[in-house]
């Protein structure tokens, strides 16, 4: 429908013409970019229903298993990430959104567990005070894709205790552990103390954990850390250090495994390193180097991969603020 | 995936290849149907990912968009039909599910506010007892698609206040009020006192009404009342009859209307019927006859029209219980 034509009549709507009738009343909104994602939605919903011939009694389970997601979410869990998590649509998102030139590190799944009270932590500080987990010195640097160091960039990690829970996952808990926030230094290192990762299940006492048992699929990740990077000029990186030979390092429940990303445990040999760093020989040992893109660059990749697939789709686009929607003159 | 086949290695997954992946995991459930549905819907929300370029930004917008539908849902109250009904999924489904050969009545939307408490009223009784509603009499019968009476049929009946809220919607309701259900009389006739219907808008204090305001859309129906036919043998009709010449007759915010099920409010001349059915000369009147399909006839037209798409779409399928799964061998 043109814009600020007249509404269509909405009678006698039928499995073929709908779908063309429900675009035809959302485009009254003068938002463009909301007009084309709820476009897609629309027809992509309505061809998963004529596709599969959709039952109602089908599409009432599905009405409930939504409403079961919506429900079981609280301050402290987010079924929904969890559920767009397990359909891979949280990995495809993030690559779309933040891609990654050669020579950067790729990001992953943000996942449900990161929050916003994860308190500031000088370098050195310890951000696991779980006394059950093996002690792991992580040490890092932050560097551009030009080798430049990235002094100065705000740091969130986080990792789950030696049973595998996030610190929400605790009813009865005090405050944040398993999560801090650093800054790297002039050299753009950063270093503090945490626990070796180990893996856990996703939560997997609601509806996505039962979506997973009848899709026959275990509900666990590999071994991991969480790391997201934020500083001024640079695009945001979320993204993850996965531990090497992990039992479900092929199998991670989320999708978010790359093998950029995995990483050796290593030990603490140096006598040196070990008192420079306070903790004993033969410790554990993480070490990264991460490497940020420019806000630029990621902006340039990502148009110029926008670009790319509205060609290969074959939609008429244009771009507002950088991102497409359909050209319609 | 063929089945049986080991399980894919999950890692290094990319806007390219995560789909086929997923797909690959889930595909380790026996239950075909299932299998079937859950593909479709990942391949639509990758698709939908992937043509719009859906950013971090508008995926965590639609997370907690989600969550909002999903937390504002309680026992009298269905937020994920009413999105289902915003965009006419939930017409299309029951159009799937409910096919009608020519002469029969057509179905509509099921709406959020069917509940399974109304109580069973005798023929002739009171449904509403609104004192501000306009007193209507309501004269219906029920047949077959040749003519012939359905007595025994289960008929729940339901609609809003003269103030266009159902009973649900009021907190401090004694009971029900506005629903019942009746039974169709030998000669397949059902007749009982309502109030004229009134357009209302729905529920749009809550996240979907917000979205239908983004959308320039209003949240009002046309004045109309709802009818769910059940009896053995035959497809369940869920369907309403809409006023003629509401002002929102042609802009539903369901899609719901169609021209075969718009009805003109009547008056009562004959003396005789006003003596039979206990109302006043000149009260409102309002008559329907209903044509119910049988079971059969509505399986044999779902399966045509079901095959019939299967093969414009270009699936190879086969049917199981009567519903299409691909053929994968």
């Amino acid at each position: 429908m043109a814009e600020g034509a007249a509404p269509p009549s909405l009678k006698d709507l039928t499995i073929d013409n709908i779908t063309e009738n429900v675009h035809a009343i959302n485009s009254q909104t003068p938002n463009l970019r909301l007009k084309f994602i709820l476009e897609r939605t629309v027809v992509h919903l309505h061809d998963l229903a004529r596709e599969t011939r959709l039952t109602t009694d089908e599409w009432m389970t599905a009405i409930l298993f939504l409403t079961q997601v919506g429900q079981i979410c609280s301050d402290v869990r987010q079924e929904f990430i969890l559920l767009s998590d397990v359909l891979g649509l949280s990995l495809l998102v993030d690559s779309i959104d933040h891609p990654k030139p050669k020579g950067s590190t790729e990001g992953t799944v943000l996942g449900p567990f990161h929050t916003h009270e994860a308190q500031h932590e000088s370098l050195g500080g310890t951000i696991s005070h779980d006394p059950e987990g093996e002690k792991l010195l992580v040490l890092c640097t932050v560097k551009d894709v030009d080798g430049n160091p990235i002094p100065g960039a705000m740091i969130d990690v986080w990792e789950t205790d030696s049973k595998g829970f996030y610190d929400v996952q605790y009813a009865d808990r005090n405050g944040p552990d398993g999560r801090a926030v650093l800054t790297s230094d002039d050299k753009g290192d950063f270093w503090f103390k945490a626990i070796v990762p180990v893996p856990y299940p996703i939560p997997h006492d609601g509806p996505v954990g039962k979506l997973l048992m009848h899709l026959k699929r275990h509900p666990y990740r590999p071994s991991h850390m969480h790391f997201m990077f934020k500083k001024d000029g640079f695009d945001p990186l979320i993204t993850a250090l996965y531990l090497r030979n992990d039992p479900y390092e092929s199998t991670d429940a989320v999708f978010g495994v790359k093998n950029s990303l995995l990483v050796d445990i290593q030990r603490v040999q140096d006598p040196e390193m070990a008192n420079t760093y306070g903790v004993e020989l033969g410790s554990a040992l993480m070490t990264y180097d991460f490497v940020l893109v420019t806000d630029k660059a990621a902006a340039d990749l990502r148009r110029e991969k926008a670009e790319e697939a509205m060609r290969k789709i074959g939609f008429k686009y244009r771009f507002i603020d950088d991102l497409p929607v359909p050209d319609v003159d």
